[in-house]
Parts: structure tokens; C-alpha cells; sequence
């Protein structure tokens, strides 16, 4: 069976890519617009890892909508939860058996609830696997110590690839430099440089 | 690290096993009142699959009260649920790393909510792991087809050692042998023979 995994190049995903390798031929994917060349920072992350590695075209409006719903808000939950509801709606048109994402027990955003699981599953007949969402921060951490090499720093600073590098460019570009620490500030992120050996 | 998973032989929690070995040394444990031999199942089950095995008593008041609640609702979901958060409770307190259960994110019971896990987690130190919450019916399934070999049959007919032979037992003893048929209708339920190759 074959799984299409949403990858940023972050400790998350990743983990999330080692959980599902046992069971499945599993590809990591990232979702971008067009708007930066920060994919190329998942693709060499997967390299290192050994997957094969995809990228996945999203149409700009769905940068643009998230963007604009951000600014409204003033905080960037609901704009990323947007975007990651139509990468794994895109990412389910592309004929794996399987399709997942890195989300954890803990995480407020992006969050898949079980009827949103469902309904994925239900409107493109694949499975949708959340690896690592019975897993709570302290265990991620845990596994993540054991079994990747990482780096970790403020997100404007550490190359990775999910969506937050492309929607800060297009909050600049549409609001100013200034609207990206007030709408959306840094926090720390890590971005995964290889497999620890057992 | 290591990990404590409650197990009764049948696919569910043996798949929870497969997906935890890779990253945890996991020793199975099955729960028991000490009313019937039934977990004697789950150890050979476990023998089969390669997993140290150790049995967990659990105080017969937990019991007592579960079969009342049974039979008080007359369906046994919140019976079932409440030994289920007796036993992790217990096992927590055993000196595993972690602890850890089968249910799928299409279980109604047993189920763990997000606070229930981290009340969990807090009041005992432990991390408390789900590994298949992330994994609907069909996913699982197909996992379970791939990776192990089974007998399916109905609940009275299958030799397993999850809480219901014991519940059903004493719910005989105490309201008589219909009540079983009553209140706990049998269902198809599986056990594990062994791995299958890859």
C-alpha cells in the first residue's frame, strides 16, 4: 500500500513518516503556491531521510483567502487550519491508498477532527492517518531525541518548508513587512537533518 | 524507553504493538479480576508474536461496580469504559516509561479524550500513547490483512482475554446466565495467531 504523507521538513512530519514506513511506501509531499522556493528545504530533508519526495501544486486563491482570514483575525490559526484542509483534499486527488499528515494529540492547528477524517475519507474513498495523533507532546519530543538529528530556531531563520514560509511572504507582499510579527509571530520550529542511528 | 500495553490477543491492540515495537521495548499486559483463565489466551498470543508478557490485577470492586453499571444501563459501553480507565490507571502505576492501549479513532468505547490523557499523563509521570487513535476501521484493517494472521468468530466462541470474558462471567454469576445474552450480546471478535511475513 502506498501513502502520501504532507511533509514540511520539521520534526512533526517526519516522525510521523518513520511511524508509517513499517506499513506503508510512503512519499513525502509538500504543498506549495508558487510564492517561495522553500519546498526545495523538505526536498533535501527527504533526500537525507531516504523517502521519495513530491511536491503538490495548490491553487494561490487558497494562499490568498488564508491570508486575508489571518489579517481578520489578527492571529494565523484558522488561515493555516484552512490551508491544511485543502492540501489533504488536493493531496487525496492524487490516487494513494493512504494519505496523512504529521498532526499531534496536542496541537490546537492544524487539527483534523474524526467527522473531517470521515468526510475525507468518505469523499475521495482513501484512508486518512494521523500517525502521530495518540501521541502527546513529551512523547513526540522523546521520539524525536531517539531517532532524528534536528535543528532548532526562530522561524524566520530555519529552512523548512510548510506552508507558514510562503503565507509570511504573501502577508508581507500584501500588508507589509510589519504585518508579519504582528499577524504572525516567530516562534521556535525545527527542521530535521537526518536519522539518528539505532 | 519502555512500554506497557494493555492487550487482550485480539488484532487491535496486537497492531498497536507493531506500530509501537519500532521505537519502545514493549511488554504486553493484560488486565484480570482473577475470575476466569482467559488472559491465559492473551499470553500465548503474545508468546507467538516475540512480546514479554506480564498479567495486571485489578481490584474486583472494579469489576463489581462495572457489572452493575451494566446492567443498570443495560448495554455495557460505560461498564466497559470504566474498567478500560481502572486498568490504564493501574498500569500506570507499574514504572513504564509508558503506557499505552489499542482504541481506534472510530471506538466509542474504550476511548480516551485528549484531557483524560493528559489527567493521565499527569497524575502518574507517565506519557500515555494511542498509536492507532490516528487510524480509521478501513485502515486498520488493511494493516491487520498485511501484517498478521487471525481467527474471527463470535465473542462467546474466541479464545481472547480482553475484560469481557470476565465481565461476562461474573455478570452470570451475579444476574444469571440471560443476562449475558441481555445486557453484553455477543459480537465478531478476532485473535491473533501470529505474524505474517512481509
Amino acid at each position: 500500500m502506498d501513502c502520501g504523507l504532507l511533509y514540511s521538513g520539521g520534526k512533526d512530519s517526519t516522525l510521523a513518516a518513520l511511524v508509517l514506513e513499517r506499513f506503508y511506501d510512503v512519499t513525502l509531499v509538500t504543498a506549495r503556491f508558487g510564492l517561495t522556493d522553500d519546498w526545495r528545504h523538505a526536498a533535501e530533508s527527504a533526500g537525507r531521510l531516504g523517502f521519495p519526495f513530491e511536491t503538490l501544486d495548490l491553487d494561490p486563491s487558497v494562499a490568498e483567502d488564508a491570508v486575508a482570514r489571518m489579517v481578520e483575525d489578527g492571529y494565523p490559526r484558522h488561515g493555516i487550519q484552512e490551508v491544511h484542509r485543502a492540501a489533504l483534499d488536493a493531496l487525496a486527488e492524487e490516487g494513494f491508498d493512504a494519505v496523512a499528515d504529521g498532526t499531534r494529540r496536542d496541537d490546537r492547528v492544524p487539527s483534523i477532527s474524526r467527522a473531517q477524517a470521515q468526510s475525507l475519507e468518505d469523499r475521495h474513498d482513501v484512508d486518512y492517518l494521523a500517525p502521530l495523533s495518540g501521541f502527546g507532546r513529551r512523547a513526540v519530543d522523546r521520539l524525536v531525541e531517539a531517532t532524528l538529528t534536528v535543528e532548532v530556531g526562530p522561524s524566520e531563520q530555519i529552512d523548512r518548508a510548510d506552508y507558514e514560509a510562503e503565507l509570511r511572504a504573501l502577508l508581507g507582499e500584501r500588508e507589509g513587512e510589519g504585518a508579519i510579527a504582528e499577524v504572525f509571530p516567530a516562534h521556535d520550529q525545527t527542521t530535521v537533518t537526518g536519522r539518528r542511528d539505532r
